[in-house]
């Protein structure tokens, strides 16, 4: 095999995965490798183009540390995140839709009792938040696992100001009472914009992108027989809402964060100034109506596996 | 825009680059986004495999530094590198073809005069190369910038083993004399796998492939009003000749490594003991008839601008 030319190289290439041990890795490998030169017969990049791609990879990967994943904001902007969501979570009736996991959560987080704030350090305005967990029949989910992250009051998160901070804020996890139920104060998180510093805010600026997603709630549930649910809750009237930079926004995800006046809080807390308020009640996903439990392709401990990128 | 399913999430995102500032920059994003969209489409990866890309990626960019460079050997193993290649030095009538760049080339290489020895502290057969630079017409190139790299004896170049040798080896810059001729003495280069100890690796051996390319010599050649060219000369004979890792192998390329007995060199020099010989002239492109010089799409510096990767 020698002398190949802008269209032989590919079937040369895909020649060299006859022995792929792995049909899933042959499979995903020939896919590649015929999309990629695709890419680049249609785009005929320059060898300045080229090397400048190689580049752009290279700080991409620089980039990353424990606190921070630019790949994983590449795959955001780019509607790839969104696209593997749809894939891996179709609508189903009376089940909460999933949304964008972001790059900002971080794994074992600090655990917190019903009713807590979960704020720490962070600035900005009072929020109490509450709902509910169930299966799509209305059985309620006691026990369930919330893990809540957001920004702050200027759009930062935690991991973004950490001495500032002298901890994380805005970030925990807690389990839901015998009646399937959460509640947590912390603080109204705002529109912000993705991290720019990097390789993707390089990318939005060259394409011409403003870089602000509508403010939203992270959330992360997590109860047995149930497929995982990795969502949001987004303000309504963000000024972001409908061009979120990386294409999370869905209608049922909406709601108001409401502006309540001081006084007596649900949780009976005084306020003595106004405060935010929103509630959700989530549906799980019974893991036998989950694409982990149905597809041939997944391995078997695929239902189990963390999705959360782990830093080395 | 909001509410993105598997199919409609591509088209929101080709929206957002309805106000970039750069055409080019558009037409690549477009296509960029469009081919990546078709390929997540096609192998619907679960999210445990998603997030396997994201940390592949990242291990990739964090393996870099100014010796390694594991973009381009992930470009080169998946023949990106070739079709760029071919892309953007189509053949010609009597002009030396090109191949891969490889990921070992060093920025300002050590200087030699001709007929000096580049072997540094390189261990291997000693090696007598020679040739010539010309014009398609016949017209000799004085003056013209011979770059060359290469493996010693047993596979490996020097910036994997600068510690060991004390610095660069096989490696080096000349000048052509007043007959475009350029000499030198060396290591003769052996047959040797990519690095193979980061995720181009981890690749190759998911995909049941070897990692190993041909003996060759690595030339950069410049010279005023000609294209740059990057080419091998690869040895005869040689085991992985007809599977070469990288797919850079065009029968143009290949020269026999005369094995020469022990005696007076073509340079004068007494040899006791057998060494190698191969020669090669070498025609460059007049830029005028290069992809640099005709197509528009190249920024007025392109033709100037270095293909190397250069590290921050």
């Amino acid at each position: 095999m020698r002398n190949f030319d802008e269209n032989s190289i590919t079937e040369a290439v895909l020649q060299r995965f006859a022995d792929c041990p792995d049909p899933r890795v042959k499979e995903i490998s020939g896919a590649l490798v015929r999309h990629l030169h695709d890419f680049v017969r249609e785009i005929q990049p320059t060898e300045e183009e080229w090397a400048y791609a190689i580049d752009f990879l290279t700080r991409a990967g620089q980039k990353c540390d424990d606190k921070r994943q630019e790949f994983i904001l590449m795959s955001d902007v780019l509607g790839v995140s969104m696209l593997i969501d749809a894939i891996n979570h179709p609508p189903m009736e009376a089940v909460t839709e999933s949304t964008v996991f972001g790059p900002f959560h971080v794994n074992n987080p600090p655990k917190f009792e019903l009713g807590d704030n979960l704020a720490g350090a962070m600035q900005g305005d009072p929020m109490y938040v509450e709902g509910t967990i169930s299966s799509p029949g209305g059985a309620r989910l006691a026990g369930a696992e919330v893990d809540i992250w957001h920004s702050d009051g200027i759009g930062n998160y935690d991991v973004q100001q950490l001495d500032k901070l002298g901890g994380f804020g805005g970030r925990g996890v807690m389990k839901t009472d015998a009646e399937g139920r959460f509640r947590f104060w912390t603080i109204r998180p705002v529109y912000y914009p993705v991290p720019t510093d990097g390789p993707v805010g390089e990318l939005l600026r060259a394409q011409g992108r403003h870089p602000f997603r509508p403010a939203h709630l992270h959330f992360m549930l997590s109860a047995p027989g149930h497929e995982r649910l990795v969502t949001h809750i987004f303000a309504e009237g963000d000024k972001y809402i409908d061009s979120d930079a990386v294409f999370g926004v869905k209608d049922s995800l909406i709601r108001t964060y409401v502006l309540k006046p001081a006084g007596t809080a649900p949780d009976g807390r005084k306020m003595d100034k106004p405060y935010y308020y929103v509630d959700y009640d989530f549906v799980l996903r019974p893991l036998a109506a989950s694409r982990q439990a149905s597809s041939a392709r997944n391995r078997t401990d695929a239902a189990s596996a963390s999705i959360s990128y782990i830093p080395k």
